[in-house]
Parts: structure tokens; sequence; C-alpha cells
């Protein structure tokens, strides 16, 4: 069984939309690349830190998802990542109304011995040099890194990101920061651009218009399910992200049409995420449930053209 | 070879991109509806006006391309309608910067004797009352009605639209129209409320995004080819809806599969039209460039899905 290894954050989310707001509940990026990548046949670590506030019992969910913790530094006299945010009514865009690194802020993450040879490894959304910190502790090259990174870190840590980004094979990145990143409006041109600081492959997430991934001269484009109600879209991006290492980690291959796959195992995966508050449709998430959501998806996108 | 009936504007556009800006140049829905049409192996016939400064040349075109422009009234004294427009620098967004009804504000469409048998009527985008003033002309139930509209004519001819959108078998409308004719923002719940209004299929256009087909339970998404440049994306959505049209209409079959496959030639052909300003490419389009792209269009979204 091939191993991933994910490096993000272990955070509190408190989160407002239009259909109801949360208290702290457990969130961050690791967490949903976490409990999504789950849904394989896979050996899964995460490198993260938390704080002495963080509960029993969400550690005890990760691990009864079979998530290996030994690289969740727990400090006990400190307090865990927070994030509290807004969505506005249309749910595309959302303020942040506090944000707290507390434990985040000196965090040096250690990758477990077991996992410094792992076959894929996820940088999930955190400080560029907690992500190069990581690739500095693997002993051997993995089949494949992937990059998720967001327009903070290019407002705040260029040069270091420029430095993550070229180490990569894929990055994950919404369409804005994708502009953001390269002053290219035309999504065909921003990734042409990014693929030139280093990945081989970009994915650019649309939300609720699906995901594109590039690959040379060659284009995939995935729909988005159309939902007929999106309660919370915190965590999509993130485990559009968890899905699609965790298939391309369970079955070992890198090829352009085996990541095709995984970008729709990733959607399909966000699919469920935004259907309640934070992580807790992904908790209960079972096997069939995806299995006929795959479904969905080729139905959605299947047609017999008939060529004149 | 069946009969295919279009009504909509033929006009004189001045359009301002990012990239530059026309003159008065060939523009208007029917002459972008025909001109995706004629790819097709179908008898096309449009139902317009135009004044008597209407270039020759312009219906020379229409008639080179087999569109039968008997029910193209010229009216000598009058002047053609005219739009002009200003696009943002994202394309996404445009200001109309002048409209001029002329001779469109007392049309009275007449269709032609051999057309009020048509198998396939497309209702583009024109005042709800001309709309249904042709359908009142047919003498025969066409297989199916396809109406295009747009947000002005929700606010200025409400219950006029309703009557149109009552009796036809198709819409095609933008996602924000959408939104507008609904007051649903989930596009889901929007196409639902849509078909229970009168059409069967709802075809929500997204642009750069692609489109999707809604038919009761059934839900297909078709995406937009994704492209390095849009130099001018007027006529895009008209051009669409041709595409889409003139498939039905040659085939003569109106099922969801067979629609699924319009969708597709309706998003190809809108990927050329916006390549140059207003009709240009669109009239230079030969059938082998469409087949390439139509072959773009199944690479884009083919995959293999490894169920576990």
């Amino acid at each position: 069984m091939n191993k991933l290894l994910v490096v993000g954050t272990v955070a509190f989310d408190a989160i407002e939309t239009p259909f109801g707001k949360t208290d702290k509940i457990l969130g961050g990026a690791a967490t949903y690349i976490a409990l999504s990548a789950s849904h394989f046949d896979v050996n899964t670590a995460i490198v993260s830190v938390v704080g002495g506030d963080f509960p029993e019992e969400y550690l005890t969910l990760l691990k009864n998802k079979n998530v290996d913790i030994t690289g969740l530094e727990v400090v006990k006299e400190g307090k865990t990542f927070f994030w509290k945010g807004k969505y506005h009514n249309d749910l595309n865009m959302r303020d942040t109304l506090d944000t707290q690194l507390n434990v985040l802020e000196n965090f040096q993450p250690v990758v477990p011995e077991a996992y410094t040879d792992s076959d894929i490894v996820m940088l999930g959304n955190l400080h560029p040099a907690v992500q190069l910190s990581v690739l500095e502790q693997l002993t051997e090259k993995p089949k494949m890194i992937v990059l998720d990174t967001m327009n903070f870190w290019m407002e705040h840590a260029w040069d270091l990101l420029l430095e993550v980004i070229k180490k990569v094979n894929v990055i994950t990145i919404n369409d804005e920061e994708a502009r953001q990143l390269t002053g290219e409006h035309s999504l065909v041109k921003a990734a042409q651009k990014i693929a030139t600081m280093g990945p081989e492959y970009v994915v650019i997430k649309k939300g609720e218009h699906g995901a594109l991934l590039f690959h040379g001269n060659q284009i995939f484009s995935a729909p988005a399910l159309p939902l007929e109600e999106v309660f919370d879209p915190t965590g999509a991006g993130d485990t559009f992200a968890g899905g699609f290492v965790g298939f391309v980690a369970q079955s070992g291959n890198i090829s352009f049409e085996n990541l095709k796959s995984a970008v729709i195992y990733g959607s399909a995966l966000a699919s469920f995420c935004v259907e309640k508050f934070g992580t807790e449709r992904m908790e209960s998430l079972e096997s069939n449930s995806l299995t006929s959501r795959l479904q969905q998806f080729q139905e959605l996108t299947h047609y017999d053209i008939l060529l004149k």
C-alpha cells in the first residue's frame, strides 16, 4: 500500500453561511485532505500542529479514519489555529472575520520516520517555509508532490512560494489565484505560465464550475455536480485535493489519463463536503454513496457525438 | 430536409473590446443563429427586418450560406437596428453604449408561406410580442420550439415573455438571466422552476464555463473549450443556439440523448465565434475545422473512471 504524506493546517473554524452559523468546529486543510483521502486504500499520515485546547475526540476521529497522526504535534500550552469566516449570499465570496495563528506561528514540522519515503506528498495550504521544510526531510524522491496554496502566500511569501512551486509535480489552485499568480486572465495562459514555473500538471479549481487539468497541450475539463443547495463551501478545495491525491496514491499511476480520473474523484468527494457544515458530511460519508456519485458524474458528462 | 425557421434581430453592431473596436458591422441574433445553423443539412429561413441602409453584400452573404431571406423585410425609408457596446477587461461584462431600435420599433413579422410548417422554430432574442406573432402564423405544430431571450424583456415585457415561455419546448438562457427569471440562485433550482413554466428542456449558458442541459431529473454538463484568448464574445450565445437548433433540425430527433450532442455542437460553434470580431470567423468557418473542434471537445471531457 502506497504512503501518502499530508501537510497542512489542523484548525478550529467558525463559519457563518446564509443557512446558519457554527461555533468552533473541526477544520483545517490537512483535516479535510485526510478525511477525503481516507476513502482510498493508502497509508495516510498528516504533519501538522494543534494546541492543548484541541479535543481528544477530534484526534480519535482522525485515527478512526486510519490517519496516522504521529506527525501531528500537540503543543500543550498553546492554542489551536483559529479561522472565522462569513460567506456572502451567493457563497462564492467570503470575508475572513478573524484569524489567530496561535501554534502555527512557530511551527517546525517533523515528518514521521515511517513517512520520509512517502510515495505521494500533498502540501496543503500553509506557509511555504513549512512546505519546504517537509520536502527537505524526505529521504526518497516521491512519485508525485502536489501543492495547494492560496493568495495570502502570494502576497506575503512570494519568493518562498516560487521555490516550492519549482519543486512540485502538480499544483492545485483556484481560478482567481491562478490569475493572481501569473497576471494572466485567460486560464489557459495562466496554466501555461504556471507550468513554466515547475509543475508538469496544473489543476485549476473553479468551484461550482468544475476543474481544469492542464498537462502540456492537453486539457481535461471536469464538471462540478450541479447542486440544489450548497450549504457550506468550507473545505471543498481541500477535499478535492484529498480525493485527487488519494486516488493517485492508491493507483500509484501519475499518467495524464489517470490524473483525469483523480480529478473526477476529487470533484465527487468535494460535492459531498459542501452538503453540510464543516467536516460533518465527510465524517459520515460511506463508499457506496461515493460510488453512486461517481456514476452521476459519468451521466453528467457522457454523450455520443454523431459526426455528420 | 427539415425546415428551420429563425426569428431574431438582424442588426448593425459597433463593438469595443480590450483588443480593438469596430465601426458598424453585421450583427443581430438571427444573423448569428443562421450562420451557425448553415453548417447543417437543413433549410433555414429567417424572419426579421432591416432598413434601407442595410448593405446588399450582407444580404448576399446570407443567401450564399443558403439562408432563405424571403421573410427578411427591408424597410427602404427606415434604418437598421443598431447596438453599440463595450466589453470590460475580463470580457464577462459589457456596457450598452447605444441602442437604436429603428425599424424594429414597429416590426410586424411575416412568416414566409413555405415555412409556416417548419419542423424546428428558433425564437431568437427579440420582443416577446414578435415571437408570439411568429408562433401564431404557424399552420402546423413544430417538432420543437426553442426560445432565447434576455433580461431586458423580463424587465419590460414580463407577461408576454411568460406567455412565450409557456409555448416552447426548449429555452436557452444565460446563468444570470435564469436567476433573474426565477429568483433562485442555484441553477438547479432555477432550471426546475423554469421547467414548471413550460419548457421540457432548459439550457443554461455559462459562457466560458460551458452549458447545462436540464430535462426532468437529468442533467448534462457541457464544457466550454478553454481558450487562450477570447477576442469578442458578441454573438456567442446566438451562435450556440444556432448550432443547437441546426443539429436538432438536421437529425429531427428531440430526445435528451440527441439534445446533449446538440449542446456540444452549439458549444463548438460558439468557440469559433469569439475568435474574431463580430461574424468574421463564422463567415469563413469550414466544416473540417468544426469536425476537428468536436474532436477536441471529446478529448476535453473523456475519461475512464476506474471504480475500485
